[in-house]
């Protein structure tokens, strides 16, 4: 390997996020309890999530305008007022949620800072990113933070470009196969999954991914002897 | 001058943007004119914005969101869902306006296409500023978009670093003296103010800019002898 580049997901593997997504959804769930299950109320806002993702996008700004949206529907427009004052008030608890690091992860870090070029890529808005980031402490070990609009191929093939390096001068470290490891394998990167306790079903996968540029990590700190290779 | 990169605001500036959010304004104001007088309407949606900014950043999200808060605010809770989603309908219409190039752009970057990089630097939500910049036919001129969380030095400095040149080999060009101009020439950068027919409140400063690496133009295409000499 002659990495020279190491780009990490933040969400879920810097730092906790879903956790904190799912109890503000269990809010949601019990503010409208009424007019649906708890079940049926994720569901709903799982689909307009994904049908509002062409317009939105990711982050928590879209999943507070697709809750008011789905506490909308879900009462044939009888929601009051007082609900969506609730629901936007979850939201900017969700934009303020203290910053937990993950396991492993300042270790990490200040063992590979300075023999790599290391960047965040990630999802979502662009200042609730730079926010947890800074608040995080970890903003000095990386070298600038990429805030991609989809984590599909092209958008790593333009990241690439951007960073004037080869696929194979290249390592993404991520909780989600789906966006962190798959799409890098495909433009010939390396990739490595740090599986989180709980996944967000749009990131979910259904098969197993063998492949020479692929490495499953218990903690991010195996990437150490990884790399020592 | 030794310009190597050349960053281009993308609002108001390669493509109408002030005139549409204006028009929302507009509507909403008129579905709430029973609360509130227009201009009481429009003061209370931009102190809803500025109180939002450290939490929502820049866009049209937060500019919907904003615009639900104030209505509820200003009705006192009694506005109806009916009301709100409605709302939520014109900042969806808001997200899929047409792109409408301003006079000159396109001649200018085919001008400068080639002989320096191009790159868009812009705020907003990454998404809707991708596929503006998409829609708007461009894309090709640019050698990647750069969507800053805010326009402060600070943040143009970060740039400068990613971008790895001199501030003196950097020129800006946008329509806004307070994000395009001012935080430029504060980090030793070349700026050039296109001044658009309308611009929004928060970007309006009141006083005069001299500076031997200021220029004003009338049409962006002016940019083009300013270079050659």
């Amino acid at each position: 390997m002659d990495i020279k580049v190491i780009a990490f997901d933040a969400d879920d593997t810097l730092f906790i996020n879903e956790p904190y997504f799912e109890e503000t959804e269990k809010k949601f769930c019990g503010l409208m309890e009424d007019y649906l299950s708890h079940q049926g109320l994720s569901a709903e806002v799982f689909k307009t999530q994904i049908a509002n993702l062409p317009l939105y996008g990711y982050g928590i700004k879209s999943y507070i305008l697709s809750m008011i949206e789905t506490a909308i529907a879900v009462s044939n427009g009888t929601v009051t007022s007082k609900h969506i004052e609730r629901i936007l008030d979850l939201g900017k608890e969700l934009l303020q949620k203290p910053i937990e690091l993950i396991d492993g992860v300042e270790a990490t870090l200040a063992a590979l800072h300075g023999n790599y070029k290391l960047v965040v890529a990630t999802k979502g808005d662009l200042k609730d990113q730079q926010r947890k980031l800074h608040d995080s402490g970890l903003g000095h070990y990386f070298h600038h933070i990429e805030v991609m609009a989809d984590k599909e191929a092209l958008n790593y093939e333009k990241l690439l470009g951007r960073l004037d390096i080869k696929a194979s001068e290249f390592m993404m470290i991520g909780n989600s196969l789906k966006s962190d490891v798959l799409p890098v394998l495909q433009v010939g990167g390396y990739a490595c999954h740090v599986p989180f306790r709980t996944t967000w079903a749009h990131e979910r996968i259904d098969h197993e991914i063998v492949h020479d540029k692929f490495t499953v990590l218990t903690n991010i700190i195996d990437v150490l002897p990884l790399l020592a290779k």
